[in-house]
């Protein structure tokens, strides 16, 4: 049965292995939402079956689970009132989750491989009603939901399975060892067996319900060890629908379907905490602010602990060759999701004697200028702008939004968006303000949301040298430089591998900083404080499981 | 010049990388000090130069060092008297080890694979030198030092440097993405760089200083870290002939030489715990005691740390087809290096009924007396036993082995064994004691030494339960297994799963439950609490290095 499930999906995973080894373009799963891709109604029958959730009891039991809870309200203004078990008895919750172990270790790498793959073409058949689960949990506009939430978010969890499933089976199942000798050759014959570590959890956030969790989830259940999805308390249908499919899948295989749960909670019940330093967890994957991830790896002792938290994600602008096209693509990137993204650039650095183009030297003032006129093009038709800015996903990012201004000059003013469809939606366009290099207590700080800083230095060494210093000390998941100087865009590689941080470099046309893809680009590097992880290398996988070999003559 | 060393080695790496990938057997270094492998004047001429080594300055300089120390004595009954710099300044030498550190990253994976492999071969250049350094400091007898302490070391540390260099390539160096759209496809070129962690620090034991260091050595040193190699006190002159090779390699190849430096101190400057905790550090390799050992894991929160400690090694006997094979096999694996070996056996389950063999029930007595006879065997002439038990390591080892006998019966009683050649030498035969399973308060504790258990129990049943149990909650490198009883074997395999050490099943010739073997043999799961690591998968050197993107338009 597994086996026939690895069989079924043999040339996608090959195709994964394959694009993971070459960094090339590759997408297994269509990012666009199109009925000619999709069919004529699978957009309304993915709605539809969102909107059959909204104000009902989830159906998922979870062990331990006393009572329910009802935490999400979406940023486009209403209350999904859908109820989860609340988990509260971790004791009954871990041991239900460890039951089903010895079986699915027993399954092999190409048994769980097959399931999980399995599970993500489930997934893909619910594209359209996660996509509305991320749209009205995160604050993503439909399209994005549609694309990070579901095509991308598949893609990733593609990636993880491929590295998983590589690093399994570079050692083989059985070995002959041979080692010739004065008489006869001693001959070993040698089973290697690859071992969970233990239980894994993974812990959800608000913005990137899916995209985030997902690729953590697979790489622990590829590798043999049970999975506890704890989802942020504010977006959990979208982990919900996906722990639904990981049981039917797995007990459809002739697994017990507790090898992956869902723990939700109250925002107050801290159970990730708890959590996280019982014994029996051995594997967590975190996606979320610096507090709560430090606190992990400080004391999550007895776990590996992958965390994705926050940085101060930097340009550096020098020089460009087409003014219209940065100031573009930069307001893309401030206003994409409403700046919502661990990948979204904050801090903008260029001399305060300006920047030269192919239209002559552009103050600050004049480069603030373009980045507001671009944004004026990107934002000016309100029905336009939601479909780009999507919702602000909670009160902290609007307090954050709020108080920003008072901060340094406010060179682009942030205004409130009215939806055409939902009037009660919480939309903002993003705000820049000035600042200079002097104003470090401002700008190293990550303030997550629709807040960009231009600031003036004393010219593009001196960027550079704040852009090293400050990514070494606070981490970042992105940088960007614009520069026609072969010269400066070579230092800003060499500050970029100092301070371990992925660069994109003169970024004029529809790639835009804040997005990463899955098989090609790096997301994260653990080389500085913003990750310990990336998605998806060697060091994602490896750790996560254990080979225990036994030999004997033959 | 970089590039020409990863030529010139290019078939050894290339055939550890397949070896690896089989598991099947291979060697690069012979391990026969035969005079028609290595020629004629080889074993004098390496006697010689470690001779001229003693009482004289060995010449390394370390950076910060203050003074000399001297802190060598011979299990044979000499001190060696050789003298190192002493690491003092600590600030002084974490710096000069991270000044070259740039140089190193951009010599890439090809670069520094290419110097690493040189020094491997002009370590192998000084291994009868080398074998005479690790007998006189470990107490390994000289061809057992040749062997584990020269070529099967020098076959660990390549498989170190294979999965390293595989997992750095993994990732092309450039990449091609092409996206297709509905006009023309989005076209980015990326650069994939290595980056490394940090500075590394290597702990060296007093057992195998080779062996035991080379791995982390060279899987921190290719993956682009300084290593600062902190040998045991008692066993400096194989890590300080280690690192003068490396730093003439890398000056030779234009590198640093303090890439690689040596931290020799008194044995009460705790320089390993200062190193340990300093920022720099990324990286810690470590051989010894738990006590230390988790330490490190719990304080050296900055860095990686990979740690083998100890645990309780096991044998379950349930029956056999060859009685007598079963107690020489037994027999040899005691009185290798007098049990000073994290993988010598301790703990042998066995029924107090007896176990069936080819001649009938055998009760315990039997089976201690046939062991005994197999030890007399072995060990009853004093010249060719000194050859197998070498010299005894410490006072530490003497005391414990003094204090076995009051823990049980005494089964087999150890014996002081005169060496024909150094009448100081400390040199003992192995105790074998008998115990019961009531007597967890004893064995479940390693007694690091010439010292084994024969603990009789109400069955296989409750000795396999036994060893689960014992091994989950206190480790374990190597368990055996003796059963006509393909249920049993099964039964055992399962539970070596389940406690997570590897098994050898029903050894009755040339190969030994303490013998692991580069490319094939796993040494340590990092799945039980005796070791977080093993020698080699892809979780020991994956972590060691990160990968930092840059991308532009084309």
């Amino acid at each position: 049965m597994t086996e026939t499930l690895l069989d079924r999906h043999r040339d996608r995973l090959d195709a994964a292995v394959a694009a993971c080894a070459s960094r090339a373009y590759f997408s297994a799963f269509d990012e666009s939402p199109s009925p000619r891709v999709y069919g004529e109604s699978a957009a309304a029958d993915g709605k539809a079956a969102f909107e059959a959730w909204l104000g009902r009891e989830f159906p998922l039991t979870t062990p331990g689970a006393v009572g329910g809870v009802s935490t999400e309200r979406s940023p486009f203004g209403f209350d999904l009132d859908v109820s989860y078990p609340r988990a509260v008895d971790v004791d009954a919750l871990v041991s239900a989750a460890s039951a089903g172990m010895r079986a699915w270790r027993d399954a092999g790498p190409d048994g769980r491989t097959g399931v999980c793959l399995e599970i993500l073409s489930q997934l893909h058949t619910r594209i359209f009603e996660l996509a509305n689960a991320v749209q009205h949990t995160s604050g993503q506009a439909f399209v994005m939901a549609f694309q990070a939430g579901g095509a991308h978010a598949l893609d990733r969890a593609l990636e993880a399975i491929a590295y998983a499933w590589t690093e399994m089976t570079r050692t083989p199942a059985t070995a002959l060892w041979e080692k010739p000798g004065r008489g006869e050759p001693l001959r070993m014959e040698k089973t290697f067996t690859v071992v969970p570590r233990g239980v894994a959890l993974v812990i959800g956030c608000n913005t990137f319900p899916t995209w985030n969790s997902w690729p953590g989830l697979f790489a622990s259940l590829v590798t043999g060890n049970p999975v506890v999805v704890k989802p942020h308390p504010a977006a959990v249908l979208p982990l919900a629908i996906t722990v639904q499919v990981c049981q039917q899948v797995l007990s459809e295989a002739g697994f017990d379907p507790n090898l992956v749960t869902l723990a939700a909670e109250e925002a107050d019940d801290h159970l990730a905490a708890t959590l996280a330093v019982r014994p029996e967890v051995r594997l967590i994957d975190f996606t979320g602010g610096n507090a709560f991830g430090d606190w992990l790896e400080e004391h999550a002792r007895q776990a590996v602990v992958f965390t994705e938290k926050a940085g101060v994600n930097t340009v550096v602008i020098d020089s460009t060759s087409d003014f219209a096209a940065m100031c573009q693509n930069l307001a893309f990137s401030f206003s994409l999701y409403s700046g919502q993204m661990c990948t979204a650039p904050q801090n903008v650095y260029l001399p305060a004697a300006g920047v030269s183009t192919e239209d002559g030297v552009k103050s600050p003032a004049e480069v603030a200028a373009g980045i507001d006129a671009a944004l004026g093009r990107l934002l000016g038709d309100d029905a336009r702008a939601v479909e780009l800015l999507g919702g602000i996903v909670s009160d902290d990012v609007l307090a954050r939004l709020d108080a920003a201004s008072a901060r340094g000059d406010v060179l682009v003013a942030s205004r409130t968006v009215t939806h055409p469809a939902y009037d009660a939606a919480t939309v903002r366009t993003p705000t820049l303000l000035r600042l200079t290099a002097e104003d470090s207590d401002v700008y190293e700080a990550e303030c997550f949301g629709p807040v960009a800083y231009l600031i003036e230095t004393g010219g593009t060494e001196e960027s550079i040298a704040l852009f090293r210093d400050t990514v070494q000390a606070h981490g970042a998941m992105t940088a960007a430089v614009y520069s026609t100087s072969d010269d400066v865009v070579a230092d800003m590689r060499e500050a970029a591998l100092d301070a371990g941080v992925a660069l994109s470099e003169n970024l004029l046309g529809g790639v835009f900083v804040n997005q990463s893809a899955a098989y090609s680009d790096f997301h994260g590097t653990g080389a500085n404080p913003a990750a310990n992880a990336s998605y998806t290398d060697g060091a994602y996988v490896a750790s996560r499981f254990r080979v225990v070999q036994s030999r004997r003559h033959v």
